[in-house]
This record gives C-alpha cells, structure tokens and sequence, in this order.
C-alpha cells in the first residue's frame, strides 16, 4: 500500500472533483480487504504497545470531512483494537461559551496527546476556518491570520514530538444524500439525523472550495493532508488504518531497555525454606 | 505615572546591571505612595468591571522575577481589591509527569484569561527557557524554537484580544539574601523558605543573563517586558500596579448598551391594587 499516493500536494482549484470518492485501490470486493484489516489491526496493537512503553512520540489524528463523510465510523473502526488507555478522541462540537470566549486553538490544544498516546479529534480547528469561509463571518485578514495560527501550532506540535495526519474523507454529493436517507430510515441511525445537515448541504460547492483554501494553506511535509474516497465504507476504513500503520512505522519506535544492569533475581525465585 | 520609561527597550548585554532596583520614582517615603495605591485600587476595580461586562478584551499578566523578588507579594497587593469572579490567577510550579509529556505551552495556554477576565501567571512559560538556558539542559536549536513558539504563541493571543503584560521584579543579590533570611527567622515565613533557592543563587549571574536573552528574544511592541525595580516592596506594588491600570485604560473599554429599545417598565412598579 503507497499510502504517499493518498498525500494532497496538488492544490490547484477543484482539484477535489478530480479525485474519485468511489475509489477502491487494487481491490475487487469488501471481502478481499476484509483480511488485510485483521492484520492491520493487529499491527496498530503491537505499534501502539512500543508507542506507550518508549513515551517518545505521541500521534494526533485529525478526521474532517463533510457531514455524513463518515468520521465517527472510521474512528470506531479502525481504533477498535487498541489499548484504550494510550488513546484519546475528542469529537469538537459547537463551541461552547466558555470555548467561545477564547481563542479557537484553545480548546484543541488542551486536548493534544502527551507523549506515548495517538489521539484522534473528530472534528477540530479547522471547522473554525471552514465555517467562516462558507459563511464569510470572517475578514479575509482573519482568515489569514487563523491559517498561519494553525500553521505555526502544527508545526510546533511536530516539531515537540508529535506527528501529526489529517484526513479528509471524501465523499460524493449523491453519496451524502443516500446516508441521509439511511438516517431517516433506520431508527437505530435516527440520533444521527441532524436538520442542520441538509441545510449546509446546501452549500456543498463552498465547502469543497473552502476544504481546497484548507489543503493549501495548511499542508505542510510536517503535517501532509491525505484525501480518503469514502464512498465505500470498508476502503475508507482500510485506508485510514493504513495511513495510520505506515505513519506510526516511520518512527523509531523500540521498547525502551532497563537503565540499570538486569538485577540477579534467582534468589527471589529460589526456594526459601 | 510615565510606566514606558519602565519598558525594557534597550536589550544590550548586562543592561540588568544598569537598572537600579531600589529606584522609586519620585517618592521620598512610603507614606508619599500609600495614598496613591489606594485611588490606583479603585481604578483598577472600576476598569475590571468594565471589562467583564463588555467581554470584549482580556489582560494577562505574567510576573517573573529570580527567587524572594517578590511575586506572590505583588499578586497579593495590587489585585486584592478586584472581583474575584473576574480573575484567574495561576502559580506555575515544577510541571507534573504528565504537564511534562506535552508541549510546554500546553499547562500554559490552558490558564490563558478569557474574554473579559484578567489573569495572573505566578512564574511562566518562561521558566523553560530560563533554566535550561542556566543550567545547559537545551541545545542551541532547541532554545531557539522554544522561543519562536513563545512570541508566535503571545502574538496568536494578542491578535486574539489578549492583552499582555510581563513583569520582571528587578532585586539586588543582596536584597534576595535579606528577604532569605527574613524567611529563616520569622516563623510565619519559614513556609516560604526552599533550600532550592539557596542553591539557585549561585547562579545569579547566569540567570541575569537568561534574563536579558529573554528580553531581548521574546520583548514585543505587542507583548512587552517592564523591568520592576523591587528592591522597595511598596514602590515594587505601586509601579507593577499602576502598569496594570494605564494598560486597561489603553483599552476601548465600556459598559456594553442594551441591544433592543429600552423597555417600559413603568408598568411592572406601578402599584396594582
């Protein structure tokens, strides 16, 4: 898997119409991926175990798209096999007053991993260069100024030890429309229907343009966008994991050794009487 | 009250050595001031108000100062007499295992003042650049970025609507040993003495000049260092607080207006019977 091929570099207008949200990579089917996600799940285990121990880099994972994209989905499925200690996910809502009356990194981060954990934000700062973009609640110069905030915490961020990944999941338009209707459907997925949804559908050209403003302005080789084609669930989950396996394999990632010379513990076992 | 001339402009090697801490102004005697303080204390309490209720800005001071120059006395006297409600004061200490694992503006940025809120930092972020600078823990490159993320990190809040100040208390040697020794003999300030402090000031010179480089890194149009002569505790108490007021009055501070018509209420006092 080339997950390099899945980076954002070209940031040239519309360049999202020209990547495929119904992509599927080299496979034919769900069930052919189906094993190689066992395997990556295990692998995510065994990495996230050396991660925790050595508590020298820490992995923020940053999931936004587009209402419906399927970010809560992707963080259940590919973070489902982890030590549930050595992770953290927020899902950033509506900020609320308290958020509100602070500056907008506040908030995130607060909630950054320490060393030794990989966090996943659902959601996160850049819902407040998004929303102003669509809305144009924000002077240009406002938006410059948030784009180079985010650009110098990311950077400070990696360069403390934290890598970091965002991940757009790309969705089409119709595919949007279709979940939706899931949602109405099926009352085990009402709670997930949200008025509000439809009416930022509304909007969905200026969000792709404003997600563009996003991947110009703040991917960096520090902190790459990847784009996810999240028409199909299983591709988008595998994906996800995959990016997030290599990531994590790019570290130097070793159990730390004992600081002292191993202690002769013989007597201890020995017997006693 | 000029408190520019406090601002340290000028950055040069050993200026330290040409600020005279047992300045005070124009006064000849503590009683000349006391009057003073008092007005400068109703002031500051008016402002406040002013400030919570229009929520529109926010004012952080960080107070600094080598060990026994006098940060707790100056939190305690010139903010004595504000609403607590309106205030957020935080002491700084030796971080904790897990203040450690993140980024060293992280415990920092969290205690940042919201909007209509003032906030005192007791020591700062910039104790981790003061002691690594004295006692060689960091590398060049490392204490270089630290203090890029510390002026991107102030400006970020400053555009943001925070106002900072920084405080360096300015003792003699000599002043620290009395007040030292003050500590050891009177015994409702025994609980203040830390052998620590005995130890730390064999390395004055050293952290004189961590000081300077400081200044000379960190000290901005926007977020500027004042040098407190504190040698006196009453022209130390005086000058720190009058810097606070003359900063809030520099704000466009006023009450906010009603947003709709004022309503007739004639009616609700009007007797019934």
């Amino acid at each position: 898997m080339n997950i390099k091929r899945y980076m954002i570099k070209d940031t040239s207008e519309n360049i999202l119409s020209k990547l495929d949200p119904s992509e599927r990579g080299d496979f034919h089917s769900k069930e052919e991926a189906a094993a190689k996600m066992e395997k990556l799940k295990e692998r995510l285990a065994e990495l996230q175990d050396i991660l925790f121990a050595q508590k020298k880099h820490s992995l923020l994972v940053i999931l936004q798209g587009m209402d419906s994209s399927g970010k809560d989905g992707t963080v259940k499925h590919i973070f489902s096999g982890i030590n549930p200690q050595g992770f953290i996910v927020t899902s950033f809502k509506k900020p609320s007053l308290e958020e509100e009356a602070h500056d907008f990194l506040w908030r995130v981060h607060m909630k950054t991993p320490p060393k030794g954990y990989i966090a996943a934000f659902n959601r996160s700062h850049y819902e407040d260069v998004l929303v102003p973009r669509v809305h144009g609640s924000l002077k240009k110069d406002d938006m410059k100024r948030r784009f180079r905030y985010i650009r110098q915490f990311e950077e400070m961020l990696v360069e403390e030890g934290t890598t970091v990944i965002k991940l757009f999941l790309h969705i089409s338009k119709e595919k949007q429309l279709e979940k939706i209707q899931e949602r109405l459907q099926d009352p085990t997925k009402h709670w997930k229907f949200d008025a509000s949804d439809l009416q930022e559908r509304e909007y969905w050209d200026d969000y792709q343009k404003a997600y563009e403003d996003v991947f110009r302005e703040t991917g960096t080789e520090q902190a790459p966008w990847y784009w996810i084609p999240a028409n199909h669930r299983w591709y988008r989950n595998y994906l996800a994991l995959s990016i997030v396996v290599k990531t994590l394999e790019g570290l130097d990632l070793s159990y730390p050794k004992l600081n002292s010379p191993t202690p002769d513990i013989s007597e201890l076992i020995s017997p006693r009487h």
